[in-house]
This record gives structure tokens, sequence and C-alpha cells, in this order.
């Protein structure tokens, strides 16, 4: 599905990667995308699944740090208030997040029929950011279907690019969408994963920062000598959804505090938050889950606060490295009314060279 | 639609209530409800209009406080970033919120149809209740078009009881639903309204404390002594939502700090916020909006917060009003698999003289 | 110390006490006060230990709840971002806080001179309420040595009223202070126990209610008939801190649920957490510690969030009954200026007719 | 008092400073330091006056980001309830806080008598790192008398570098300290001033990109293959406190998303907000005030939120580049048992050659 480009996007950070690169490394976790690429449909849903069970039955501990909150994603209140996630994670545009949050109702429902009557509700978690530059956002073309479809194609086989949800976002003025990574640390003498998946729709061409490298200043001075600045003087209306998951035990507190270091690795890529940006981590930890109906609920040891330095870095270079990703394979794309995005490769065809000469 | 009993509820605290003692005593707030009916759907919508205008256009200054975050409610990210909202507040129950949602966008893209376009993404607010002891909630027979209809029918004559989003509801083990209260307060040598809407659908029936006193264990010891106690002992798994309107000159950080002043009010009816319970208020205020696309932002004197404690008071008063508003005029309803809920007035044939023999 | 009355206080609601009725009631907790009572310094420190250890080595879980931040204590910026204490708790008068912030520090260095050195620093935790009225404040009497007094006075016999930190408090216009109170719970099958302390500062006499009887308008309506309610139209400058221990196992985030609740039984009394009003409650558990420096902290099953209703009613239960044993134990205190608080039972010598007759 | 580097230092990004470079380009912002240079106390305090009245009669609105609460700052809790600042901000050592927060009370009384008396009590804000690598933090050497000498000191000539509360600081295992700078944006038409003054003092050097040159590996690399490199597996305990300040009318929720953007400043320089650095971002405004004990409060017309990704831009860029001025003017500093920081200048005396040769 995704086109790889010949060369491998630069490593980010001096942290070695785990042998997918994507959030598959944490094992147990596994990802599908369903894409619409109909003309001027240009979107889709992405479903990150946490574990191979049920997660409303076997809930995984799970925080989220708003770093702007711009957005219209549905399930953070109960995700702040219990240290939970009971539905997989999906993600799609701005106006199908309710369609997917439906369809994840229904699904919970059919997995667990006394949901809403001799048990509480569930609460469907859906993140989103908008595509409207690409995608006929109006026509609310996602539906219950493309979340089930998602969901039945998750593997640990990760594609990204124009995929999934990512298939009409825009990054940097080019094609964004979907982007992943990975670190392996060591932690208190253990070693740990760190996997970030990314849905990157968000900034303005001047403000990339690829790997260290102005890369959207010189791309954009080379295109105002060229007279084809158009875009750049209005405000950013992306977002980006950054999803972080890792095998190290962790309560719902420490992971917010990991969540939050996803706003150090998107800095570093030149965004500064802007205002029309829903920004929002989720961290979660595959290290152990929390019953539904329990008594009690039994942790493994916990990582101490102290030693959380390494992950802290990990969810840095890694939410870094997945957006480079979401912008090296990213494809070109036409949507609606004739909108067009380029991806990195075809804007910069000498890409490895002005990497280079920047070095 | 509601039936009101013949005698008045107990008015609750010193403050006098304003000419209506609905939200509506704020002027331009309207309120409109769409109610289910039909054997296992007993459920319905209630849209709150802040102004008669377009909030998408002119936004409302907002403030949300999560007293517990059991809950689903949608559009609560933005609010809390920005401090408006910009659609009407929309109430239903769980597994409704998101076709309600939709119906927001909808509605919102007909009214502007260059959202999602030139425009920015609209962000709309939804808050739920679980309604599934009476409704068939897993049904999901909420739609698009109750919403339209609840907002078609927002007008200054707001009903209470067993309607709109409150058909479904339970309160204290009783039938609960819709309530409405108002309060009118100086401050700062100014007069102002504070008016409340609740759904409410919390508490199991020995908490019910009403004006002070203890009814509900008065009925609950009833109940014991001729074996119909069945109910008490499960935990709570219900929900209040708390709408606080006022014509104050207010900004969201002090909308914010009045919004909070529901918990006090909530708890004076004998809840201590139990775990399952979504326990969300939301205030706002009609002394002035924001317009879409604006340079600056033009605010009028804002009242001081040395003067806020009348509304703070305010805010209490209406909010326990409101919730003995809801059980006063609530009638007695069948659902599904002939799950009933009594009406206070119903379960207690001799209220009045309940209610007077314990002052 | 305290001067008990001759009568119990009224019991709030229906959960039983503890032995001792008191913060102490949990297993390992205790208290010492120092009192200042000298002409027109009517002020005090007093401490609360978790454990019978050194709380910077084995920290304990705790999480604050800040329900009207119009305060001053230190402290809370950590507690919040890392989930736990590592000094006793101290409470004393506004201006006294830094003092005593200064006093932990030098404690915490004696116990182990590593801090600042090759270890980190300790963040002291200092919780204030403001005097004022009776204490010249001004004066910033409280010094190192008087926490120090009130360390080493720590015992499981816990004096309320006019003591420690509570000697120069008002409560309701009447003599107000320090308060105790405890509730033993079932949960998931097992015994807790819930304490409470509370420094009681807060209130308009018109507002106080007492296990559900409005005892300040009565009095207030006596006093207006007698021509002396001269007060009543200030607005609120005092405060309330609430301290809630408990043997259940609990995290963090838990304990931040739990120490919300708080809120409830401050609302029982009349508050609506008043603008001026320095309203802060935190919890922490005795079931287990974090050492300083681990490499993974190992927890006890903690109880289920779904568990947590008994322990939420007993907070709210244990922070009523403390304000009230707080007013209950108070004697009259007459400080700078001439400026006298009446205790309750100087204030009305009738106090059992008066709360029988309201039943 | 500051030792410039003959060069200037790197501009970070594209937008231009104001005329000083420091934080007092926001007009009526100056700031005072005292410096303690003797022997093992290398420490001080900086004294920032946002305004030249009294600040406890003319509030300012300002707001907080706390991005790691390892930390001991005093004064957050209100700032965060009310939205203003009421004495000036305050900065020193971990251990020195109290006794600047007293100083801080003492002051506010002699300009202001009647607080504590018929007025509310004032809360003093003071921010702290953890100088104790080069000074004796355990003395406790800082006293009321040096927070009244910045205090007296203050003006709009800022020193940066190895002055006032920066004196004993330690930033990427480099001497850290005092830094400043500012940028000039239009936003809405008109044009702002953002400025930023930091307490620098966190980082290990192998983090360090100055400009976007990775300097730290490489300062690492060279000092690893002199066989030097003795620190860098350590932990870090620092932390920063970033003070912004702007003359855009913004009100206290804009504000806090402006205090926010200093987290990406920050993180272009190579911060991850490691666990044991108290990363703290507080911003004001200098467009109005607020009085003390008003009825209203009048504010200007304020920036729409649309507009203010220039000041979001201008908060990151000013961040990043006072962390630069800290090291670029820090010197070398010898202080308790021969601990000895390295200057940047002193560290890599061909610093002007390591950037440009990686440019």
């Amino acid at each position: 599905m995704s086109v790889s480009s010949a060369e491998n996007a630069p490593h980010i950070g001096a942290l070695p990667r785990g042998p997918l690169g994507t959030i598959a490394d944490v094992p147990g976790v596994t990802v599908g995308h369903c894409t619409l690429d109909e003309g001027a449909l240009q979107t889709g849903v992405t479903v990150i699944r946490p574990h191979g069970g049920d997660p409303f039955r076997d809930k995984v501990p799970a925080a989220v740090s708003v770093i702007n909150g711009f957005g219209k994603s549905i399930g953070l209140v109960q995700v702040e208030e219990l240290g939970t996630l009971e539905t997989p994670i999906a993600l799609t545009n701005t106006f199908g997040a309710a369609a997917v949050a439906q369809a994840q109702i229904r699904a919970a429902i059919r997995a667990n029929p006394r949901i809403g009557r001799e048990w509480s509700t569930v609460s469907p978690l859906v993140f989103e950011c908008n595509d409207g530059y690409l995608n006929d956002i109006q026509a609310m073309a996602v539906g219950p279907q493309h979340f089930d479809d998602a969901y039945a194609a998750a593997s640990a086989e990760v594609a990204s690019g124009s995929v999934g949800a990512g298939r009409g976002m825009s990054c940097f003025d080019l094609k964004g969408g979907m982007g992943n990574a990975s670190r392996v640390v060591e932690a208190a003498g253990q070693r740990y994963t760190v996997g970030a998946l990314v849905l990157a729709n968000f900034g303005r061409l001047p403000m990339l920062t690829l790997d260290g490298v102005p890369l959207g200043r010189m791309l954009s001075e080379r295109a105002a000598a060229t007279a084809n600045a158009s875009t750049t003087t209005k405000p950013e209306q992306g977002s980006i959804i950054m999803i972080v998951a890792t095998d190290a035990p962790l309560d719902a507190r420490q992971l917010k505090r990991l969540s939050l270091r996803a706003a150090a690795g998107l800095a570093r890529t030149g965004s500064v938050y802007g205002h029309g940006s829903g920004d929002i981590a989720l961290a979660f930890s595959t290290a152990y889950t929390v019953p539904h109906e329990a008594q009690f609920v039994t942790l493994p040891p916990l990582l101490a606060d102290e030693r959380l330095d390494p992950l802290f870095r990990a969810c840095a270079d890694s939410v870094e490295q997945a957006i480079v990703d979401a912008l090296w394979n990213a494809v070109s794309v036409t949507g609606r009314d004739g909108h067009r995005r380029l991806s990195l490769h075809d804007s910069a065809p000498d890409l490895s060279q002005l990497l280079n000469s920047a070095r």
C-alpha cells in the first residue's frame, strides 16, 4: 500500500529502532487501515488494537495530553478519569468521528451484549484531523463499515503514508498522513520498546525541520524564486494525533507524563502547536490490563519515575521519526475541486542532495 | 408535556427565582425537547440555544467542570481550550450522542456552507446520560431528525420532567429527567440571573436529600418495612449533566469557577459523585459573543472575581432546585422489559406530609 | 487541650466511625499540634505524619484537589506530577507557611544529609488558612521551632478545636479550627478506614448547615432580632484545608478521585466554595510506600475503581463530620485588637434544643 | 556584570528581536539581580517587575504551564485560579524559595498595610531551580535582604549569564543561568513584543542542540576522545523556569496557551522535559491590569485566538534564544567542594568554527 522511497529516511537521534520500525514493534499491537480513494473522497479510517483481546473486558492503561485542544476527538473525558481505554483506538477525519464512534459502540455490544444493560456503557475512543483540503469532508463519507473494515485488517504489518485516516491529510503544505516509528531503550536494567503512530496534518512549509535540517525554508525559498509560494501566509488549520505505545509497566499517571513528551518530538519538526491545530497525544501500556468489574487490580512492578528518562527520550524521538515517516512515505494525492498535495519526494526530487548539503 | 404536581416544590435557599423558574429566565436562552415514547424506546433529545442567532458565527463564552469523568460527552476538548461553544448544547442518551453530533455538524454546515472548506470545522457539543434501565439503549434509536425536531421546538417555555433527553432517565431509583430552576441575585450593584437545566440520572434512593430532608432514607425505610427494597445495593450507574446559564459578564476562566459550584448544589441532594456517574457542569454567559474570524474580541466590563459569591450561591441553589424540579415534575414511566420507574409523587403520595413532618 | 462539649456532636450519615473518631484511626497516622496563645498571637502549627518512618525515603501516594485556588499552599506542584508526598503534612497560617517550609527542608536534610547534594532536593508540603481576624498575621510569628515542636508532639491522640494551626481560625463567623473524624467501610469484601482532619476557616453564619439543620439561619435570625447581625454582608475570606487518609490500597489517580469527594462533605455544611476561600483537599494512602531511588515500585493489589463508592461516601461524611467536630470542640478565643470569636456552644447555649427542635 | 562573548550568539529563527534583546523590550518590564559569589555560596535572587507600580493594587494577567512538575515553585495555585499575579516574580534556588516568599510578603505589607487585616492576604510568587552542584544549597544562604536588593536593582538593563538566580545554575553540563531574548511580531495588524527570561539549569551535554546544530554531541564525542566524559550517564536533576512577557492584550486563558509554547522552544534545544527537571513557564501581559477590590474589570479589546500564531512562534523562538543567551553569556564558575562548571566558550574555544562547520 505505502510506496517507500528507494532510500530510507534519516534516522532521528541515537536510540535504535525496533525490527519493524512501527508501533507494532510493541508486542501485541496491531494496526488496520481502510482507505477511501474515490475522486473527491480522499479519506479513511485507521484502527489500532492495543492487544489481541477485547479491550472492554481487558482495559488498557492509558492517558492523554492535550497539547492544543482545537480538536474534536471523542472519548477523552473517561480516559482522563479512569486511566484506561476500553475500545480500539480509531482515527479518521473530523466529520467522520461520530460515525466511527457509533461503529465502536456497535462492535463493543456485539462482543459484549450486556453493555448498556447489566453492564455500564462503553466509551468509544476516536481521534480526528481535518482533511478538508483534499477530501470533501462535508460529504461525511465515512461510515460504520469503514471502521469494521479497518478493524478486520489489523495486523502487525503497518503501512505508512497516504493510507487509512492519513489518506487526505496534509503536513507542512505537503502530502502528510500516517507515520510510524519505534525505539528500543534500556531502563532499570530492562529493555523496553516505545512505538509511535501519528496522523500528521499540521504545519506550513517554511516551518518544516527534518532531522535538524531547515528543509521547509530551503524549499520555500526555492519555490518563491519560481513564484510558487501560494499558500504560506494562511494560518494553520491542521492537527496531529500522536499515539504512543510501550511495553514498559507504567500506570496512567506515568503514561500521562510519557504522552507529554510527544510535544518535544513534535516541536523538533518545526511546530509551535499552532492555534488551529488539534495536537493530542495518547500513550498506553501493554504491560498489563485492567479487567472489567474486578474487585482488585493487580499490577506488575511499575518502573520507578526516576527511571523514565530513556522512555521520555524514546517517545520524543519516535514521534519525530514518525512525522518524518509520514512525509517520506506519502504519495501525491489529488482530491476535491482539483486540490493537489505533492509528496515530499515529488516536491523535492533532489531530497537526498538537499539533506546532505545541509549537514 | 410535563405534569406538574398540584403543589409547588419547596423553594431551595433564600435567593428569589426568576419569573419562569427555568433556564430561560436568562434572556435569550431557549430550550426544545424531542421525546421518544414508544414501548421499549423511552428516550429523547433536548437542545439549549444560548441565543437566537448562529452560535458558530457568534460563539458563546463557556467553560466546563468535569466533576466525575465517567462520561462520554462530545466536544469538551475545544471548550476547554478556546473558552467558547459554537453549536447549541444538545443532551441525549449515551449511545445517541454520536448521531446527535452528526446532526449538529450538518446543521452547522447548512447555516455556514464554508465550514470544513474555507473555514475550520465545527465542534459539536453533546452531553449524555445512560437511560438504559428504561430505554433500549442498544437500539440506538436516536437519529439526526430528533435533534432537528428538538432544535425547531426551542422556545422560552421550557418543560421539565419525563421529556426530551430526560424521558428515560432515573434519579435516586425514582423517575428522573429534565429539571429547571433560576435565581436572581445582585452583584456589584447589578441584577443578574442564573439559570440551570439538569439532566438528572444519578443516585440511589437512600441518598436522596430534598431541601435538607432525608427523604430517601424515610422512603427506603418504609419500603424495607414492606419488603420492597430491591435495588439499593447496586452501585450507581447514572450521571448528571448540569447546564448553567447567566447574563452576568464573565469570561471563560470565571465561568469555569461558576460551573464548579454546581458540585455544591449536587452534593446537597445527597450525591457524592459516585464512581459510575458522569457528573459534568457547563456554564455559559449571554453577556457577549465572540465572532468567528475576528481580529480582536471586545468584551464588556467583566464582573470582578471578588463579586462572584452571589453568583456562586445562585449556581448551587439553582442546580439543587433543578434536581428537585426534575423529580417533582417526572411522571412514572414503563420501558424496556417492563422496567418501571415510579415518579416521586407516585412513590410517596403523602409527599407533602412527609416533608412537613421532617421540618 | 480541646474542651469537649458534655454532649457528643451529632453523627453524620449512616456509616460507623472508627474507635478514635479522628484521622488517627487510619493505622500509622499521627498528629501533633503547637499552639501559640499570647495576646494578639493566636495561631499555631499542626503536623500530620502519614507513617512512623521517614517520608522522604518512603514516599506516600497522594493527590490533591484544588476546589477553589484562592490559596497559598506550598508543595502541590510536585504532588500533582509525581503522585507522592515526601515530607509530613504541615498546616499553619498563611504568612507562616514559608517559615514552616524552611523547617520542613531543614528537618529533611537532618534526616537525609544527601538531599540537595547527591540526591535531589525535597518538596516541603505546607497548607495554610488566613487566621488574620484573631491573629496578628502580619507579625509572622510562626517560626521553624513551632514546626519542630508540633512534629515532636505527634501521636495518635489527636486534639480538635482551637489548637495548633486551628488556634486562630474562624468558621461561619464562629470559632473554627481543627476538626477530625473517621468512617469505617467495607469495599470489595475488605474493611477500610477513612479519616479526615480539617483546618476549618470558612463561611458566614447564615450558611451553616449542621447535620442537615439550617442552624446558621436560625442563629442569624435570633441575632438579627437582638440587633447583633453585624458581619454577615462581608464576603468570605476564609479557607478550608481537608486532609483525607485511608488504609485502602489506592494509587495517585484514585486518590485524586477520593480527594474531590471532600467537596461534597464541605457543600453539605453550607459552603459554595466562596471566591476568597482556598478550599483544598489532599488524600493519601497508607497501604504502601514508594521508596526513594528505586528501580521498580511494587504495589499491593489496588482496589478497583468500581469498588470506590463506599470510600467516596466515607470521605464526604468524614469531612462533613470533621467540620462539625471543629465547631463542636472550639473554645471562644480573643485575639488581636480585641477581636473575639464565640464558640458554637457559647453562641448557642441551647444548642441541643435547637438541633432537636429542627428534626 | 555579564561577560558577553566578542561575537554575538546565532539568531534563532526568522523573527526580528527588539532593541534590547531582553525581556525588558516589553515596555515597563524591569529586572534586578542580587548575586551571591562567596566560595561555596554561588547563588542569588532575580526579580522581574511586570510594571512600575504595585502589582498587589494593579494585578497582572498571567498564567502558568507546568510542563514537568518536579519543582517547588511557590504561588502557582492562585495564579491558576484567578489568572493574575500580585507580587513581582522572584527566582532563586530551591531552598531559598521560602525565604524569598517571606520577603515578598513583607514587601507587600510595607506597601499595603491593610493586607492580612481589612484586605485578604497576598500570594507571593517564587520560582526556583536546584543549583546544588555549584552552590552549597544546604546552607540556605538566601535571605530576605537578597530579595530586597534584587528588587531595588530592577531596571531595563538586564544582565544575562552567571548572575542573580542564575549564578549557580548548570545547563547541559555547562555553566547555565540567566538568559534573555525578545521577538517583535505583527498580529491583527498591530506590532507586539514577546520577551523571555529563563533560569536555565537543565540537560546533559549530549542533548544540546544550538540553533539546530547538534553541538552537544560534537562536544561529547570530542570529550570522549580525550577520556573526559564523566557525567553523561547520570539522570538530569535540573530545571528551567521560563518567564514570558508580552504587551499583546491577552487574557489568562490565552496566556496559558502562550506559556505552553515555551515547551516548543525548550524542546528545540534538546530537552525532553526529563523526569527530574521542573520545567515551568509563566506568561503575563502588560496590556492592562486588574485592580484590587474592583466591582468590574475593564479589558482592552483582546487579540482574537485565531491571531495568536505569531505570538506562539515568538514565544518559542524567544525561549530558545534565551537558553542560548544563558549559555553564551555564562562565565565559568567554581563553587562548593571545588565543583566547577565551564562556560560554553571555555568548553569550546573554537565555538564559532564548530557552529559554522555544521551548517
